[in-house]
């Protein structure tokens, strides 16, 4: 008998978010889903665990879908873990994280909640994808991601991924008859050229708010930028191993020993 | 004439900490030191930042020490961007942070605040080093770290670092004779087996802390853990492009296009 593949599901936006409402939506009609994600939203936590406060987690029924829905306290790395170790009694077959409510493209995959959770199941031995759309707005239209997101996850679930890789899948803003296809791509040389706005509070007191724009100097026609920028969903296979391997014969040169 | 280099650091541990404090001992004997650091401990931050919530940030005085200094409430890497772009001059010659208390080791580095400060600095194109001592006692002892700080700092200073790589140091809890020296290494493909210690609070309702076993099943003599567990001072070259360059040319050859 075919066996249905069991997913498990989390995010960063939060479990209520119209963007994972989506994903449960398209993973239903894969496998047998598992929801795990933040009760409130997670956005710009980065690979943060909870090492010094307590986890709560609470069994949730939002629709009248199939799927076992939680909702935690934690960050969306937390959520992986307290899936796999407590709460699955088998490991998943994939984990999917996302539709994140905006890009998780080139450096924005380090800040990225959505894409700590692929990674810290990536890093559990799951094959995984994080979802992203280049659109912020709570109510964006995530119908056009659909039918790409299926093609994915079918081609990651019947391929696999190769011990230490993930993948960071991003969509452009566009109707779905707008979009190209889907580009295997590397991750743009871009970065954020950081503003903060300075205000005072009521009582004289400085703060800041973070605000910043995005930079792109990377013109390769091979960067996730460039697929987005032109109407493609671009697919960035992602590794959790940092060693910059290639200069370790340079480091090895240096005057270390004196 | 000899123009100091200007130096900036940070950590995850609080400005107070005394991994940071001897940090700032060990910079103020080579160059001109600002230090923009949390005002409270940020461990397993990894690399968060502040999008949601407004940032305090106050001049402090902790020392007689000649180093400039300032608090923040925010995450490591948000104190990096701040001290770039809102409270120093000109971009720093070189930031260190640390010396962490406990292990950014092997996967380690991917819930360090300490190593997202560092690779935050990268981003902005400086030269960045991330220091780690396997001891998380806040009153470990650091001594045996600063004539290896120094050499390290030197030659980063004098040889400059690619861009798009930092430094990530770790060093074993030994006297510092018994150190045997310095190390270039890979990241050890290591990972934590998550354990969640179950409780009820007083009101009857379930509660979880997070805690786990560090296993290392890379029995590479090139790792940082092999380097650490024999002795020696670790070096890895940790870069923030993530894309699996190797597995581009394979994901080509999926069925995305149907």
């Amino acid at each position: 008998m075919f066996k249905k593949p069991l997913i498990l599901i989390t995010n960063d936006d939060g479990i209520t978010a119209p963007g994972i409402r989506t994903l449960i939506k398209v993973m239903n009609t894969i496998g047998d889903v598992v929801v795990v994600a933040p009760d409130s939203p997670q956005s710009g936590m980065g690979h943060a665990i909870t090492v010094d406060a307590t986890l709560h987690c609470k069994k949730e029924q939002i629709d009248d879908g199939p799927q076992t829905e939680y909702s935690t306290s934690g960050t969306p790395a937390d959520c992986i873990k307290l899936a796999v170790h407590e709460i699955l009694d088998r490991t998943p077959d994939l984990c999917v994280s996302g539709i994140n409510h905006g890009s998780n493209s080139s450096i924005n995959v380090i800040y990225s909640g959505t894409m700590s959770a692929a990674i810290e199941a990536g890093i559990e031995g799951i094959p995984a994808i994080g979802f992203s759309l280049l659109d912020y707005d709570w109510e964006a239209n995530f119908e056009s991601t659909e039918d790409f997101i299926k093609t994915i996850t079918q081609n990651v679930l019947k391929n696999g991924l190769p011990k230490g890789i993930v993948l960071n899948v991003n969509f452009p803003k566009l109707e779905k008859q707008d979009i190209k296809g889907i580009k295997i791509c590397r991750q743009a040389k871009a970065n954020w050229v950081e503003e903060f706005d300075k205000r005072k509070n009521p009582h004289g007191k400085d703060y800041y708010w973070l605000t910043g724009k995005f930079v792109n100097l990377d013109n390769g026609e091979d960067t996730d930028e460039w697929a987005l920028e032109h109407g493609y969903v671009s697919v960035v296979p992602v590794q959790f191993d940092l060693t910059a391997h290639h200069f370790i014969q340079q480091l090895n040169l240096w005057s270390l020993d004196d």
